[in-house]
């Protein structure tokens, strides 16, 4: 059986290797913490103005300012920075908290595509960090696919409230 | 709706500032690679054989070497060493990696009694570094507790294999 990261590495085309380059400089002390806030307000004005209504409805619930800050509080925190999102929210328990979401290859493309848009538009994001984050964002949104599709596999066998299965 | 975190707290009885104090200081540098090494054959050792099968079963699907390696790169990756668990299995993801198994409160209970027995015969842990390390574990045992009863959720609303929910 394939482990969560073996899928991640095939489904996303990057090595475990090359996604955890990010962790070779620390991207906080090098791009500051303005820019995280300032990738993720680009990140999520894309987002929460998408014309494709499928994908932006999966933000629905939240608020863009909340989803904002949650955001960027993990990038902090998992590109070297302080533990912003531990602090006020736990573990980061990636797979856990995106289980509401129906976390699709096609929706893992369509935040990739902001995603990339979004470190372009970003000012003092320089290229070599610029290429360290999409590999780690790539690998890490087909990661939570995987993720995703454990919910499959449990329903299946694990639904108590029907005599079918 | 209470968070992950609010629910950690309340059923631990670990307030979250009191389990963050593990990052205060760097336990790893502190206590040493073999000390976690240690700590997680003994806590293996002790469920491995646990008389209660019920408990013991929950981790019958894995092997002993397995679950000692595990347990000890994710302690030494949280605790401030190498990310040695990211390295080989990706992101941590604590509730999606105890998916498969019955997080609940009488096995985090079980799963605690275990972890103070363990500390409490590994050699080189000083009072403070166990202190912290049982509330961050206690904590946590929670956390995962919160995060399990999401499955149950999740069934309820989205079991696509049955008509009638």
């Amino acid at each position: 059986m394939q482990t969560l990261q073996e899928k991640a590495a095939e489904w996303s085309g990057v090595d475990t290797s090359d996604a955890l380059a990010i962790d070779e400089t620390n991207l906080y002390e090098k791009l500051g913490l303005q820019t995280f806030i300032n990738l993720s307000t680009n990140f999520y004005t894309r987002v929460f103005d998408d014309e494709e209504e499928w994908f932006r409805s999966i933000f629905a619930s939240s608020t863009k300012e909340d989803a904002i800050r949650n955001q960027y509080e993990f990038f902090v925190q998992r590109m070297g920075g302080p533990s912003l999102f531990s602090q006020r929210k736990g573990h980061p328990a990636l797979i856990g908290r995106h289980r509401p979401f129906p976390v699709t290859h096609k929706a893992a493309e369509r935040w990739l595509h902001h995603m990339q848009q979004a470190l372009d538009a970003t000012a003092d994001i320089d290229d070599d960090s610029k290429t360290k984050m999409m590999n780690f964002f790539r690998h890490t949104a087909f990661f939570l696919v995987a993720g995703d599709e454990l919910k499959n596999q449990g329903q299946a066998s694990t639904c108590k409230n029907c005599k079918h299965h």
